[in-house]
Parts: C-alpha cells; structure tokens; sequence
C-alpha cells in the first residue's frame, strides 16, 4: 500500500510511519516529491490493515495496491472459466438464455411456462419458491410444493432449474431439486449464505446487489469460491441511483468491466434492471452487444395475474422474439445462442 | 390507488380499466381532466397487486395512495413508543448513547472499553461477535468466547449489551446473553432473519440498509413488528451515494423525517455514516440537533490496532468529549442525556 | 393532479382543500377511501402550483398527474422526429456516427482524425474549441483558431461539425461555422443558454447531465423546442452513481424509455459514459441494440499526447472497428448505417 | 503521481513507463512488492496529465498524489478566512443567517419579508431576481425591477443583500445592487461564469452543485480564486440520491470534511437540502451543531402563495424559532450568533 503523507507533515510524522511500516513486516519504500512524501509498504502479499497507518499523525491517506480479490480475478485465471448446464456451456462462445417466471405459483402455470420457454428456445428454467419480498403482507412463496412442480416441469421439458435460495438450511432441500441455486441482490453480502453456498459445491448464479459495487461483487463470489465452489456464475441486475423512470438502472458498463477483471460468466438480467416490460428486450439485447454470456428473463404467461413482478414479464410471445432478437445480436458480435435441441432431457 | 390513462387512451381502454377495477372489488372513480382520465379504485384497505393495472392497454402509470406499512406508521399510533432499557428510556425525553468497539477482540479489550465508555457515560456497550466481512480473508469474530466476555463486562459495568445477529440459528444463543439485538445494515431485507427477530421479541436495533429508503427501512421494521416484536429501534448509519470524501453519506434528512413518519426510536451511528473518526463527534452532535434520539459510537482505546473499523473509533477520552458534546446539545433542544448512575447493575 | 389526505384528516381540512381548489378555477373530485380521502383537482391544463396544496393542514402529499414537458412529448407528436445533416437523416432508420477530438489541438491534428474518422464511416466530425474544464489550471480550448482548422477540415472532407456552445455570446461566432450546436452535460441546466440557443434555430446535439432524470432532460429540451428550435437530438453520456469502475453510469435504459417519450432521436456518447476506451466499443454497440438513433465517439491519433480525455479515446483503426460492429448491430435491430458515400462537400 | 503496474506486466512495460516518466521531466521511483511494481513520478508540483500513463501496456492505474485545488486548500491557507458583511464577519466565531424568499415577487412581498427576517436575527436579506427554471412555463423572475426592490429593502432594514448570477453579463448590473453574488447549484460548473465573477471580486457565495463531490466544489472555488477573487463562501445545499422522501439528501458530512479541507466559510442552505418545511429547521440545527459557519434560509410570509418554492420555506415566526434555536446550539459548540444590532444602516 503507499501512505500519502499531508504536505505540512514534518520529518519525524515520516520516520513514525516508516518505523511502523517496518514494525509490520514490511519494507518502507520512501519517495520525496516537490509537495509530499509517498511512502510504499512493500509486503509478500498477505493483507495488512490500512487503518495501521490512517491514523498516525501527518498521514493524508492510504492507497492500496493488490486488488482485495484473488480467485475471482482475470490475474489469477486468464482463461474464461466455463461450466456445463445440461448440453450447454454457460461462459463459452455460446449464450445462454434462462427464462420463467419470479413466482412459481401453481403446477399448471408453471409447466405452461417451462413449455413456453423451452419452445421458444430457453436452456433453463428460472422459478422462485421462497421468496424475499419487501412487503410481510406479500406472497411468500409455495416453497416445498413449489419445487415439486418444478421437478415435474424439468422432467418434461429437460430444462435445468434455477431457484434463489434464501437461507442456509435450505440448502440440502434446495441442491436435491435444483441444478443452479440463485443467491438474490438482497442476500450478496449475506456472508453466512455465501459461506454456506460456498460448501455446497453447487453451482451457483450470484447476483449483484442493488448498490454493491463490481468490486463487491467480485468480494461476494470470491467468498464462494474460496469455500471451494468454482462453479459460480455473476449476474447484473440494476443498481439504485436517482433515475426513477425505471425501477433500477441498468448498468452495462458492468459488463464489459466484469469481462474484463474475471474469469467467471457474466449474465444479464433485464427485467429486474428496468422493472418495466416494454424495456426488457432492447436491455436484453443491449446485454449481448455489451458481451454478456447470458440473459436471465422473467416469462408469465398471463402478467397481469402474476402474483409478483408481474409488469416486468414478458408473455412467452415477447420472449420468443427477444430470444430471435438474441441470436441476431450474437452474430453481430461473432457469437451464438445454442439451439433447444442441445438440451438433454435428465 | 390511482390509474393515470394516457392522454390519447380511448374511450374503450378507459372502460377496461373501470371494469378490472370492479372485477376486484373495488369502486371506481373516473375524473376526466383536459388532458387526461384519472380512475381512482377504492378498496377497503387490502392491499391489491398494481400490475394488474399497470399493464391495460392505455393506461400511463398507476399511483399508490396508501402507505405500505402499518404498524410502524404515526397514522397507526400517533405518541411515541419508548422502551425501557436497564434503567432509561429509549424513544422518550432522554437521549441514550451505545459505544463500544466494532468487534470484540479479546477479554481485556472489551474489558477496557467497557468501563472506558461506562465511565464517559455510556448508557449501554455494543461489540460485534459474529462479523459481516466484505472479504472472507478477514477476522470474523470471536463467536460464543466473545459472548463471554461482553457477559462480564455487562457484570462489571451494568451496561446492557447490544450485539449484532446474523443468522436465525444464532437468536437462543444471543438472546441468552445480550439485550439488544442488532440487525445490520446488509441484513435490513434478509427477510428470514426479520421474521425470526420478530418472533423472538427481543428489543431489536436495525439498521438502515446502505441504499434502502426510508420507506424500505419502515417496511424491514414492519416485518418485525408484524410477528409481534414492538421493542424496535431505527438507527441511520449512513447510505451509498456518489461522494467519496467520506465512507458513507449520513442522511439526516431522514432523522426528521422518521421522526414525522414513525413512532419508533431513531438513533444514528456517526461512525459508520462517516467512517473517519475525524467526523464522528460534528455528526454525532448534528444528530442530537436534528432529533435523534440517541447515538450508537464505535469507541477502541486503542484504535490503531482494531482488528476492524479502527479508523472510524474514537478513543475513550474522544468520546467522553462527545458525551459532553451531545449533553450540551441535548439541552439546546429541550432534551437531557442520562446520567450515568440511572443504570441498575444486573 | 391528485392531492392524498394524510388518513386522520378532518373533515374540515378536506372541506377547505375542496375550496382552495376551486378558488384556483379547477374541479374537485373527491374520492374517499377506506383510510384516505383523494381529492382530484381537474383543470384546463394550464399549469398550477403544487405548493398551494402541499401546505395545507391534512393534506399528506400532492401527485402530479399531467407530465411537465409537452412539445418534447409523444403524445403531442406520435411520429419520430427527423433531422437532414449533410446527406444523412439522425432520427429515421440509419444510424448516424458523429466522431472527432474531445479537443481541437491544431490543425494537423484536427485534419489527421478528421480524415481519419471519414475513411472510417463517420458521417459528421466532432471536436471542441471552447471547453469546460474542471480545473482552472487545464488547457481551455484553442477559441476562434479551432473553429477555422475545423472549417477547413469540413471543407477537405464533407463532413458537417458538431461543437460545443459554452455561453450566449459564442452562438453568433458558432452557428457561421458549425452544423450542430452541442450543449454540454454541465450546461443542460443553463437555462440562459437553452433559450439562447433556441432562437438561435440551430440544430442542437443536448447532452443530458451527469445527475439529470430523464425527466429533467426532457425539459431542458422543452427550453429549446419552446423558444422555436425543434431541431434537437438528445445524447445520453452516462450519469453519475456510486460504483466507481468507470468514470460514468451509461443509463442505457434511458435509450428505450426516451424513445417512448419522445419524438426527438437519442444517441449515446460511449466515451464519456464510460470514461475508458476498452469499454467504448461495448457500450457503442449496446446503445445501437437498445435502439438508439446514433453514436458520438471520441477519437484521437495520439490518445497518449492528447490534451484532454486521452483515457477515453479510440484510435482511428479501433475506431473503424466500431463502424463495423455498429453496422453488423444495426442490421441485427433492423437499421442500417448510412454508407461513407451519403456526404455531400459542402 | 504513482503508477501501479498491473500484476502480470513485463519488465519491458516497466522500463517503458518508467521512459516516459522521465521523457516528461519528472523522477521515477520503483517499488517492487511481491505482487506487483509500482512506479512513483516525483515532479515539481505542475500538473502532469494522467492519461500520458494510463494507456501505456502493462498498467493497472494512475493514483494521483497531489489535489488538485491549491489556493483553497488548508495547506495553502491554515488559517480561516474570515469577510465582513456589514458588521458581521463570516467564517469567523460568529454564525451568520442569511434569509429571504425565493424570488422577489413584488415590492410589499419583498419589504414585508425583509423586516420580518431582520427583526427575527437575519444578519442578510437572500431573493433572486433572475431565476433558473426547470420549466420553461414557470415564473422566470423579475429581473431588474426586483433589484429596486432589494435595494429599497436594504436602505429600510440595512440588510446586505444576496442575490443569484446566471449570467456573466449580469455582473456590473448586480454588483451595482448587491453585497453578494450567489452562484447556484446548476452553474456550479459554468466555469465561464466562475471566471467572470473571480474577476468581479464581489464577494461570491458558491453553492454546490447537485451532484458535484466535495473535490468539484473546491475547484470550483478554485476558479473564482485563482481569478483573483478571494471572498468566496461555500453552501452545502443538499446533493441527489436515491431517496426521495425528502428532495435532496443534505450531505451534513460535507461540513466537517470542508472546513477540514478549507479556510474558506462554509454555509448551510437546510431549505433546498430538504426541500420541505417540515425538516428545515431540525436540519438547519445539525449544519450548525456539525461546524457550518451560517445558514441561507428561504421564508416567505404566505408560503401558500409563492411563486417558487413555497413548501419548503418557512413563515416568519417559524423562522424566528429557528434563530433561537440555532443561538442555543451555537453556544452549545462554543460559538455565537451575531445580534441584530451588529447590522449597520448603509
């Protein structure tokens, strides 16, 4: 790290930090400018408190150096990591498209819906049996019943399931039914969760808070994988910021910077990012152009009767044509979306 | 709740409004504007999804007219709720002030700081066992050993001890030693943990989540209120916002404003809604100044070592001044902060 | 607009709204609920204020129901707006690429990337000759010299010139020499400015501010359209939040939801939307697959030598490489890039 | 300024930068730590651009060492810089209060204003005469008729008068007027007009903009100073986030962290960081129980009935509450509030 000394600090601030540099096991690196002196705190890598050192007197501030993540960076793995998802790879060359409804809500729904979307091109099944809601007055989710239903649709569809889970002791239940378990924005730095996810070995879609920063993200998964779960893919989501025209703020940058600091899969999920239909397939579409290995998209077939996010799905209609949208865009930036035949049926 | 149509909406899509508003047994009422038709649907209280307006053809958005949450409102109890805690009163005339060290560390540590902050005028002692950490490569607490020793600091010092709790299966352990339980602030919509605090009906500190509104924050307090636990305190420590000159942003606004919207305690944590010792004693007063009606300040003798957050705690001497800050200012408002000998030894 | 009563409004606070209502010449429509009365207060469109409600006792907030922009608006006008430049049409089925200098250098630069960027596909050059700076000690812009090294490379290579207009007094000197005015990010709230260049009848490229809501984008355009100029494009360049991994938040949601308010075409700036030029190229591409009407790109020969925004500035060749992904993109959405071949010399 | 390589660079990418370190007249420092080099560029203190580093192969990112702001910074200026207001001096032991309507609206509304805030403690009479709108329909202000009015109120109550400059060419006519120049939160960064007025050398109030860091508001101070105007005053008048229960978020940690940063005084505009009457007063209280050195307060005699800004200004009673209130915390943090009988008659 380099400590930043005030530009009135005296000598003997800076022979204090120094001797504490070096009381921690680190060399003292002192550079001498026109205005201020830097410090560098030369280490072999394992952390050291930057506290040790912004409160001794004279000192201006301290910049870290090492990234505070290591397993999830694009430094410790160049290659893209890639794992397999029922015929499909999710981080390769090819996208891949997870689609269902927030909710599962009834067994009929539910298997209308996994129809739909296998039909109109889908590799996954997305569906919420616990659900966190901001409301104790709100649909809590069918839970048990629920995966139950979802059990029934992957066997006659072949499609994959992805379901949130909300806490540790779900975790058995939850890895017994489903084939990605979903860590939601509320829960990314829910550090026992991650922990306990991080064990399961289980592969894992993790989604960015609504006012992580990527790095946070980047911490978040990190806590997964040094449980010794590799198999973790991110998603963006929509942060909060001041714009209200849409529930959250989509942020694309995201992607090409996630692309571009880890190994890992890099999803998109464009209702939640906009809240709001008419905007989910240009953001999907803009998802895919931005590089994005995937979309994760919320498909009802009777939105208006949904029991949650019901104005952020798309009639399996709509989501057929963004899934044509899709394909158009992966060939404009040299990609594909693998063909529903890929799936296997379990 | 109020549907705006469009302005160019025909008569026909107005209709299909009024005849869904019916349909779910509410009553309808059609203003008709210059520009635009407003329909009011009138219910009986019971919440009714929006979505199944939001999506009729013709209609622009839909307004809420009821507030989400119930118990936590004024409107539901006008006086202010005040809790007993070892001989004062949180929410009442007199102002309370938590101090103690970000974790426990060890017995002399807590030790230490406990009679440090006891004797400064501290009204009760906070220190973390279980640690949420952004990294997992960083201390995460003592566990059941630090619970010990916040045990005999509570005996030696007659503060009641305030601790943070991250996960449902820790409550039966937790409650058995501290008296109030914190919920953090990446813990405000861990909904699993909101109910089970609640059930618990133990008194109850949560946190404002870093880029939760106030609303949210009042919703996160209904969860708990709702499965029966009325002994909550609010407390503001800080929301995420573009500046970078401090960790955190406080929001002050929001002590006004949950003051005017709710009926529960507020306190504010200058540490963490400033992250810089430097600002925690002018935040800490702007606090009291502004309403709030208590301070929670993160106080190590020696900070310089804190295995965490050591640059946002003052030392003991520091914070014996804010005491003395806050007892002024107190005054200034109409309010008194507690003598140290209201508390009762256990 | 509506005006909500807090639920223990009397029955006399609701009476002396109903007559401040009409006293201001509007209707009252009074709606009572199970917990709250609704009062509408339906007018001729004229604008009122909602100050005159908000204060009076029991009234609990007052919600809009008209927008505040209306020349902008899709409602006054349902078909796209379209604008000649030079050859090509910004706002209908082809794409337009504006690119050039952050800064007009000297007139071998600003003839090098002009040439540049033309063999490249850009149907117009980009580059500024009064510049906004936030430091005092920054290079400001080469002035009048740079507007005749960039007439002089309008008329060596056909294409039209988009400048920025930084106060009232400069549009005389800029509307001689450039096609399009652009009002800056910092500006869009110079409301002087805004008339100004409205009666100017200029065709004007308004940038949205770095914390504008849509909304307020909107309005500043209205300043233009309302003083006479409906010459606008609106330019969306990234907004700010708390994430910090780019200089900017592109809010790509902003593409699709403008395009449903408004007539205007919408372009997007990677440059300063993501501050970094390994991103541009994917968030270029992005905003055409979200639908918007075109890209403004910074380009630079030398970026390393640059005097301001070398960081965010692509190299001609990276540059061309754009195009190239942003015609594959168009084709994807159903558009096109108009050819190199549409300019006309002047 | 220090050049932090990225992990995997060559030896040859460090020679380079380390070439251009020296190519550009400064000295290159080199530390090697386990993980990574990194390079310190040791100048003069002339500012050096950035991005001559950033795009160089092999580097992670750029640190600055040095702020940017130099003549407003306490390293420049230990001491605080104290002006006098006719009789009263602000940034100094005293609290200033500076009070008014919005806008002058009318020659009784303005007197009438004037003795009531006089009589209450204001020590400076705040009304614009040209105001910014976001709505091109809203009342736009007075103009020069208004300054009559100001002046006619000034000679009545010997209040200084604060009036806002949207236009250079508006100078010579308001410093004809008024003793205060106020630059508002949208032309924080119309650095045209912060050139104009630093060569006005009329005392300046700079407001911060709406979404501008505490290092923005510095460098816009430091173009009104290093025009040679040295009389500048800082207000923090709330910034845009999230949240919108109140309508911006008073950053009251801005306080502390100015006049940590500055010599230069720093004021509170609560009526704008709240934007609702409701809070003004409890958070005018904070800014001065935080450090401000003074309060810009709106009141308006029939809030009701304002052209501009009525919900959040108070009536003059209340107003006169606030005075008291803010003498009570001011004696609390060893501080004062000027008498009325300070003001001289001019």
């Amino acid at each position: 790290m380099m400590i930043i000394m005030r530009s009135d600090a005296s000598q003997q601030e800076i022979s204090q930090v120094v001797e504490r540099v070096e009381a921690n096991g680190l060399q003292a690196h002192v550079s001498t400018g026109a205005e201020r002196t830097v410090i560098g705190a030369i280490g072999d890598g394992r952390p050291v408190q930057r506290d040790l050192f912004t409160l001794l007197p004279g000192v201006d501030r301290v910049v870290p150096i090492s990234r505070p993540y290591k397993l999830t960076s694009r430094e410790f793995k160049a290659e893209d990591s890639i794992f397999p998802l029922n015929g499909v790879q999710v981080g390769g060359q090819g996208i891949v498209i997870i689609a269902g409804p927030c909710s599962v809500e009834s067994r009929s729904q539910v298997l209308e819906v996994a129809h739909a979307v296998r039909e109109a091109g889908a590799h996954a099944l997305r569906g919420g049996v616990f659900k966190p809601r901001t409301s104790p007055y709100s649909f809590q989710g069918l839970g048990q019943e629920g995966l139950e239903y979802l059990a029934e649709a992957r066997q006659q569809t072949g499609l994959p399931i992805v379901t949130e889970v909300m806490r540790e002791e779900q975790i058995p239940l939850l890895t017994h039914y489903v084939d990605v378990l979903q860590v939601g924005a509320r829960n990314m730095q829910n550090f026992a969760l991650l922990h306990a996810v991080g064990e399961s070995k289980h592969p894992t879609l993790l989604k960015r808070g609504l006012s992580a920063t990527v790095e946070e993200l980047l911490m978040a998964a990190e806590y997964i994988l040094s449980h010794g779960n590799r198999r973790v893919m991110l998603c963006e989501r929509g942060i909060r910021t001041f714009e209200t025209s849409t529930r959250n703020t989509t942020d694309i940058n995201a992607i090409p910077v996630l692309k571009s600091l880890t190994h890992l899969p890099v999803l998109l999920d464009p209702s939640h990012s906009t809240g709001n239909w008419n905007y989910v397939s240009a953001i999907g579409r803009a998802g895919i152009a931005a590089g994005a290995d995937g979309l994760i998209v919320e498909v009802h077939p009777h939105p208006e009767q949904a029991l949650s996010d019901g104005g952020q799905s798309l009639k399996p209609e709509r989501f057929a044509e963004l899934v044509r949208q899709t394909q158009a865009i992966a060939e404009a930036v040299g990609r594909f979306v693998y063909p529903a035949a890929n799936h296997v049926k379990p």
